[in-house]
């Protein structure tokens, strides 16, 4: 697989925005059984190796593991303050858990374990999310073992299939269309903001 | 209607994030006819008066319009980087173009447009977004009529259901879920991060 030409602008916005720890937050939509849109913000984890994926991290208590299962299209809208620009990147969703898929999977999954800080794996040791106040001391378990996953953490790997730039900065604003042709090539279109 | 509990956190997350401009900006999550989620950022533009809708102007040519035309469920997710704070607003909207409804929507549309920027005024005029690039004259067109608006700006009111605030800050983190019981009345219940 090629790498798309978006990612190159993802990685110099990335760069660009360095100084906001916050530029490496993005929303991710999906859809709930019901029909209904979820929006949350989370963490970009990095591309997967040299493909166009993006690793986000998820807990399997968590309702987008759930929904995720349902329905795995979703949509990533990711705003850059400093450079004024937004991605809008549609795609589909890989769910890894603790034991599904194969070897490369599993392998990501443990790898992105391993790199998160203690302070993110410890909240997969949190008492279940959404559900009732848990007392305070739920909150400071043993921290996990800094190398097996526990059971309940999830990798989801998010494959563009459209993606959608636009530039606020510009006299007038600059927008570009990015898409795969049958071929699996990737095509830019020059569009109106 | 009584003011919902979580709208003076809102209030108060906006005025201590205030020296960010995009504090004001936030995420806006559709269903696309096809059942695929669509995700976009839109600018905060106030509550409509003593309610709890919360004001999104779009053009009635964008997608989104369309969009939410046929399905008019939406989920705001809003992260307020200095007081490392997200809402999640899931909800209803109401889209009011320029023939729809009766005065007091036809009058909150027009004082909305009266409300904003020239710049973002002029963008009314722009050719048709998503289209292919036109040319560079057609982003200069003569700045509309501040006082009625043209055709295509519409009023988005957006009229939450239920709200999950979490706080980033905090040992361990804070979230609380508010929603209305059959009389209408909001409940808060505090949960898990």
């Amino acid at each position: 697989m090629s790498l798309a030409p978006w990612r190159s602008l993802i990685s110099r916005a990335l760069h660009l925005n360095r100084s906001l720890v916050y530029a490496r937050y993005f929303q991710l939509a999906t859809v709930k059984k019901n029909g209904r849109p979820a929006n949350r913000t989370v963490v970009f984890r990095g591309f997967w190796g040299e493909t166009n994926k993006l690793k986000i991290i998820t807990d399997s208590r968590s309702q987008k593991f759930t929904e995720i299962q349902e329905q795995s299209g979703g949509e990533i809208c990711w705003y850059f303050p400093k450079t004024r620009e937004q991605f809008r990147l549609s795609g589909e969703i890989t769910l890894i858990g603790c034991n599904n898929y194969g070897q490369d999977f599993q392998q990501a999954r443990q790898s992105t374990w391993q790199e998160i800080s203690d302070n993110a794996r410890v909240q997969f040791a949190w008492a279940h999310p959404r559900e009732k106040r848990a007392n305070f001391q739920t909150f400071s378990p043993p921290p996990p073992d800094p190398i097996v996953p526990l059971d309940n953490f999830c990798l989801l790997l998010f494959e563009p299939l459209q993606v959608d730039h636009l530039q606020l900065r510009g006299e007038p604003q600059n927008r570009w269309l990015y898409s795969q042709n049958e071929l699996g090539d990737w095509e830019t279109l020059e569009v109106n903001p």
